[in-house]
C-alpha cells in the first residue's frame, strides 16, 4: 500500500494516456514532418492533441504550441518576449514567488541590463493588485504572474495584469504560468487577459517531457499579435516557434490526459472535502501549523510539523510508502523562497511539508499520511 | 506490406524501447528530483540510461546531458558556446551542409554580430581539411562539423577540427552533430577531439522527444572544461545545463534502444550489402543518378529519378506503402541546400529521393521500393 501525495511534483500517468502513448509508439511512429503516409498519421496525433488542449483553454488550436514542458514554456515566454520587445523598454514585472523557471529566466535578464520588479506576497502568499498597478509602467515589456502557487496553492489575481498594462499605457505582454492551475480551475487565457500561458502534461496525469504554450493569435501567421522570438532555431516545426521533431508519443499521452480531465467544478468540490478531512485529522496532532491560506486551491496543503525537520519526516513517510515533499521538486530541498516571502519563521520553514492531491487521491491516502506523521512525531529524534 | 526507407527522418521504436517506456509510465512515474522513494526509482532510470549512452561513447556518465532531442543539443552547443566564449572572439566556423538546427542557430548569431564561416562542400558533399585549417583563426570560438550528412550520407573529417583549433592557437570549442552517425559508426568524442557532441534517440529506434549532449568534462563541476552557458533556466536538473523535469519514459526508451544497438562493424557490413543490392536493382532502370558518394555511410542513398519530381514520386510510393523522403524531414520539401552545395543541377535536385536504411531494413523493402519506382516512372505524368 502506498499513498502518493506529491501530485504538485508529478502525477501518475493515467491508463488512457499510457495507452495513447503505447499506440503512438507501436503504430504511429512516423515523423510528423514527413510528407508520406507515415508522416501524416503522426501529424494527425499532433492535431488531435492540439485540439483537445485548445478546447480546454477555449482557444484556437493554432494558438497552442508544444514544448518539452512547463520550464521551456516559461523560458520561451520570459526570454523570447524580452528579446522581441527590447525597443519598448527593459522593465519586467514578476512575483517573488514564481517557479524557478520564471525566476531564473528573469534573473538572467537582470544580469543583462533588464530591470526586474518582483512583487512581494502577503503572509498568505498572495500579491497585491495595488502593488501590481504601481509596478507596471510605460517601460514595462512583460508581466508574468503564476495562476496558482506551486508550494502553498495560493490563487493569484492574474486578471489584474491586463488592467495594470492598460493603465500604464505600455505594450507589455502578460504571461501566466498556469502549470499548477490547468485542469484544476477553469482557466481561459483570453477572458483572463493573458497573452502567453504555460501548461504541462505531467501535472495532470499525462507523461513527462511535454508541455504547451498558449500564444494569443498564434505565431508566424497573419493573426499573430504577441511579440515573441523563438529560443530554439532549426526546422519548421510548431510554426518555427519551437523547432525539433515533436515528441509524438508524449503529445499523444498529453492529449489523452487532457481529454480525461474531470469536470473542474465537481472535482474541486471533492478535493475541498479531502482537504477538510485532512485538516480535521491533523488537528488532533499537536504542533501542526497550516501554511496554505484558507482560500488556496485545495489541491495543495502546506503544513509545518513543528520541531521535526522536513527531510527526516519525508524519509520516515517514504519508508512507509507515503510520499510528500518539502516544496518544489525542482529545487531538491533548498529552503523555500515562497514560505520565506510569506514571512514564516526559519524554524517553521525548515519543518514544512507540502501535501498535494490529484483526482486519484482518496481518503485512504490521507489516513496513511496522518498515521505516518503521528508515528514520525514520536519516533524521529528532534535536534 | 509496407517498406519504410526513411530512417534518417525517424525510425520505428524497437520493442525493447517500447517496453522500457511502458514500464517507466506504469511503474516508475515519480519525479527524479523528488527526495522520496518514488523519486529515487525514477532517478535510477536516468542513471541507467546515462550510463548506457556513456558506455557507447566511451565517456563518463557525468559528461552526458539529456535534452529534448538533436535540435536542442545543437542549439545549446552553438548558442551556449557563443554566449560563454564572447570574450575570446566572434568567429564561428561551420559547414554549408549542416542540419537546419546548426545552420539556423549560426544564422541567428550572424544577425547579432558574429562572423559565421560556412565551409563549402565538394561535389561529393565533403568539406576540405585545408579550407578548414584556413578558416579557423585566433578569433574563432566554435567549430561545428557534422559527423555524417543527413541527406547524402557523406562522412566528414571531424577529427581535423581539433587540429585546426590547435594550429590557430585559439580557444575554440569543437562541436559535432553526430545525430546521423551515432549507433552506425563507432564515434568516440574524446578520441575524435570533440568537446560537444549531439545525439538523438529517435534515429536509433528509440522514442522521439529525447536526445543527449556530450560535454567533455561535464558541466558545473570541478572537471568542467568546456565553456558553455545554458539556454534554459530553472531547476537543478542536468546540473542546471538543461533544467525542467526530465522526460523519464523517453529517457528509459532511449537507454533501452542504445543497449540494443548491434555491433557497429557487423551491421555496417550488412548495410553495405543492402546498398549494393539497391544500386544493382536500380541500375536496371533508366535515368537514375546516384547523388551520394561511393564512400558515404551506406545507410543513406540519395538518388535522382530524372524527369520525375520528388513529390509526385514520393506520393506514388507512399500510396503503395513505400516511404522515402526528398531530403531532411525538418525542411518539409524545401529545395535541398546540401545538394545545391554539391553543385547538382536544379533539375537533378528537384528529382531527388533520399532512401535511408536502419537495422530493421531487409532486401524485401528494397524490392518494394524498386518496383514502386519502376511503376512510378511509367505512371506519373512528367511535366
Amino acid at each position: 500500500m502506498e499513498a502518493y501525495l506529491d501530485n504538485s511534483s508529478t502525477t501518475q500517468v493515467c491508463t488512457e494516456a499510457a495507452s495513447a502513448i503505447s499506440d503512438a509508439l507501436l503504430r504511429n511512429w512516423g515523423n510528423p514532418s514527413s510528407l508520406h503516409r507515415k508522416g501524416n498519421e503522426a501529424k494527425a496525433i499532433l492535431d488531435s492533441a492540439r485540439s483537445a488542449i485548445a478546447r480546454k483553454l477555449s482557444c484556437d488550436p493554432e494558438e497552442i504550441f508544444f514544448t518539452s514542458g512547463g520550464t521551456e514554456s516559461n523560458n520561451i515566454s520570459i526570454l523570447g518576449t524580452a528579446d522581441a520587445m527590447k525597443r519598448y523598454g527593459n522593465r519586467i514585472v514578476i512575483t517573488s514567488i514564481e517557479h524557478s523557471s520564471v525566476e531564473e529566466s528573469a534573473a538572467f535578464l537582470e544580469k543583462h541590463g533588464y530591470e526586474v520588479v518582483r512583487l512581494k506576497s502577503d503572509k498568505e502568499g498572495r500579491i497585491s493588485e495595488q502593488e501590481l498597478f504601481n509596478a507596471v509602467n510605460s517601460k514595462t515589456v512583460l508581466v508574468s504572474i503564476m495562476a496558482v502557487n506551486n508550494e502553498v496553492g495560493t490563487i493569484q489575481p492574474v486578471e489584474a495584469a491586463k488592467k495594470a498594462v492598460r493603465l500604464s499605457r505600455s505594450n507589455a505582454i502578460v504571461h501566466c504560468d498556469a502549470v499548477q492551475a490547468f485542469g484544476k480551475l477553469d482557466i481561459k487565457p483570453a477572458s483572463m487577459g493573458v497573452d502567453l500561458m504555460s501548461i504541462s502534461s505531467h501535472k495532470i496525469h499525462g507523461p513527462k517531457g511535454v508541455g504547451a504554450l498558449y500564444v494569443r493569435g498564434g505565431f508566424n501567421n497573419e493573426h499573430a499579435a504577441v511579440k515573441i522570438l523563438p529560443r530554439t532555431f532549426g526546422g519548421l516545426q510548431e510554426y518555427t516557434l519551437r523547432p525539433g521533431t515533436e515528441p509524438v508519443p508524449a503529445i499523444a499521452g498529453f492529449g489523452a490526459a487532457v481529454a480525461e480531465l474531470p469536470d473542474t467544478r465537481e472535482e474541486l468540490s471533492r478535493i475541498y472535502s479531502l482537504r477538510r478531512y485532512l485538516l480535521q485529522k491533523l488537528s488532533a496532532i499537536d504542533g501542526i501549523l497550516l501554511n496554505s491560506p484558507e482560500d488556496a486551491l485545495p489541491y495543495v496543503v502546506n503544513i509545518s510539523v513543528m520541531g521535526i525537520n522536513s527531510e527526516p519526516m519525508m524519509n520516515h513517510l517514504s519508508s512507509r510508502g507515503v510520499y510528500v515533499s518539502s516544496g518544489s521538486a525542482c529545487s531538491r530541498g533548498k529552503k523555500s523562497r515562497v514560505l520565506k516571502n510569506m514571512g514564516l519563521s526559519d524554524e517553521r520553514i525548515s519543518c514544512a511539508l507540502r501535501i498535494s492531491f490529484s483526482r486519484f487521491t482518496r481518503t485512504g491516502d490521507i489516513d496513511m499520511l496522518v498515521a505516518g506523521i503521528r508515528d514520525g512525531k514520536n519516533s524521529i529524534r528532534t535536534k
